[in-house]
């Protein structure tokens, strides 16, 4: 029986979290839950699972939660603070860290401090602070799962394998819903047709992220920290139909691939499950009746937020965390419709530039080239829209 | 510094090994050779890697083999004893069986007992006997290396994973020459109509049981036996494009594949080099200018060897070995344009009907099957060449 304690669980990974969870009551027990705002799905999952702990945005949401939980036996926590202590509750045997956005840094890291396994999702922790936390990893001797379908693809295809046999790593990308779209069309696109992506189902920051590559761009750079790969044997690859969900090529020419339908219960039900397998009740792939499988070069002219990926990482230190944070501001401002969609990468680029780069060397370096970039992005974008 | 003898080192597969070998020489060292008739390339490959012990099919070529290398230091053996005394050589770690037919079973059991880890590529051993090769290879705790490209595949595919977890074993097939022919044309095919397979470059037996897909059906009898997978949960794909070159499907609904370029280097290299795996030379797989990869049901009407194959499994001990012998005379003749390509599964089906199943418990019963099915797959052909 694994207990689990999951960070963002009313989000879209933390729903098929607990769905797993549900099926498998001899597996798993869900002892703590942590939130944001939605504290109405959140006090159904109270009932449902019936958590020791569980934690919210602020104190007012606290309040407001332990009025309609009454009767249960649950400790209502609030703010980082409560992030911080769900996550190394004594009780918990893995953490799943799944909230969106640089929320998720500070309580994986305290889960990798009380040595606790974590299943993660939240890839901008890793793109904020990757060094130190497979540092902090290593030195405590965590695993870190991945939860991404394209890592755990990668993650199965090197079970059992020395890195050292990688030639590459090939992460795939579905393109988004603005694949064949010409730049200039790409300019007059409304959230809500970016928020429609052709193969997953998934949250709002990761959909937009994906219609912009800058979620594989992102990947990179976690795959980078999780599997110590160099970024430059980490290459991207447009696959349209979502099947095989990313690749490892070794020294040898095999092309060990992982494929699957996109339901993202099978990477989750893998982290949680690993070493073992669960079995699920989903149906199989049918090859039979998938298009023709093709793959293709990203194209880095229309979609540069991939390329500014690279370049962050090429600079290394303190500019990743910008390049995330100033996406973070920049994905949230067009969801308000403050800018255009091919804004996004032109604000990345301008806070990026702007950039006085620091080493990185502990958590709040990271949280101050963060701050830093959000405050800058917000200022770029109060002036663009008073010059607009 | 692995030491290898090569069963069949003038086929396709024993060419491939010492390509490989060659390219490797801190890796191993080629200590033992057997060939049948081609002396001319066994005196070539004598010269090149000097090995101390080679076997051909008789004592006349053995007379004629060693007038020609006289200065060497190569003992020259002949026929079944020498294969024996080959593949037993005190010192040789690894015996690869790469001959072709049914001829590869009495030396690849003799390597078992003498404890040597076994690099197959003769199928036709484990369609004859794979009940009695893999008890003997567990009781002597030895190690069979799929050389097949697809059970290489699958072998990769289930690293560090448990057979209990697999839901099935998919081996990709390429669907041959004749993928989209109507029966009615089939029957008029040359043999070098058959010998010209899309994608594979491969020997002549093969090739042709690649056209009939009797191949694929010896292959899934091969998959059942390495991987201790029941025959229900192993399926075959029609992939034209031969890009993956087999799957496994998981419980939880996770695909792991492996492709690559159609280059038996590949496997071959994973076979010897096992657990490790050896920088080949080679191009890289080129996703961008494959075909999209398409997966189709095999057409059993069409294909009625595929079908075959299962059903001796079905029927199980004699069987198999009655298959394999009807198959290997059909093809034979079918080369010698003694019969159409359509009745080689004809032939099959008659000399299977026609044969009374006896247990299987010991290698002469499966040499004793194998043997009548032979004479009464040439009386049944001698008796259509009288009457066509």
């Amino acid at each position: 029986m694994k207990r689990l304690a999951v960070l963002g669980s009313t989000g879209s990974i933390g729903v098929n979290t607990l769905d797993i969870a549900g099926r498998f009551k001899n597996e798993f027990k869900v002892v703590a839950l942590a939130a944001g705002t939605n504290i109405q799905l959140l006090r159904e999952q109270i009932e449902r699972f019936k958590p020791k702990v569980v934690s919210v945005l602020n104190e007012a949401l606290a309040e407001a939660l332990k009025k309609k939980i009454s009767p249960h036996e649950t400790e209502v926590l609030h703010g980082v603070e409560g992030l911080i202590q769900i996550s190394a509750l004594s009780e918990v045997d893995l953490v799943v860290s799944a909230l969106v956005g640089a929320a998720g840094l500070i309580p994986t890291i305290s889960a990798i401090k009380a040595r606790k396994p974590i299943a993660l999702a939240n890839k901008e922790s890793l793109v904020m602070a990757g060094k130190i936390i497979v540092e902090e990893a290593r030195r405590n001797g965590v695993t870190i799962l991945p939860i991404d379908s394209e890592h755990s693809a990668i993650f199965q295809a090197m079970t059992g394998r020395s890195k050292d046999e990688v030639k590459r790593i090939i992460l795939t990308a579905s393109g988004g819903p603005f694949l064949n779209l010409p730049y200039e069309k790409m300019k007059e696109v409304t959230s809500e047709q970016a928020l429609r992506h052709p193969t997953w189902d998934m949250g709002r920051k990761v959909s937009i992220d994906s219609a912009s590559l800058m979620n594989k761009g992102l990947e990179v750079i976690e795959a980078r920290w999780l599997f110590s790969i160099p970024m430059e044997q980490i290459v991207v690859q447009i696959h349209p139909q979502s099947v095989v969900h990313s690749m490892v090529e070794y020294i040898d020419g095999s092309i060990v691939a992982q494929m699957g339908i996109t339901d993202m219960r099978i990477p989750i039900s893998y982290a949680l499950s690993y070493p073992k397998r669960l079995r699920l009740d989903l149906p199989s792939l049918d090859l039979f009746h998938v298009d023709g499988l093709t793959f293709l070069p990203p194209d880095m002219e229309r979609f540069p937020c991939l390329r500014l990926a690279y370049r962050s990482m090429e600079v290394g230190e303190t500019m990743p965390a910008v390049l995330n944070a100033a996406n973070e501001v920049a994905v949230n401002s067009f969801l308000e419709a403050a800018i255009g969609f091919t804004d996004i990468p032109e604000v990345v680029k301008t806070v990026m530039e702007a950039h006085e780069v620091k080493s990185l060397t502990t958590l709040e370096d990271a949280l101050r080239a963060d701050q830093w970039a959000r405050e800058r992005t917000k200022k770029l974008i109060e002036e663009m829209q008073s010059c607009g």
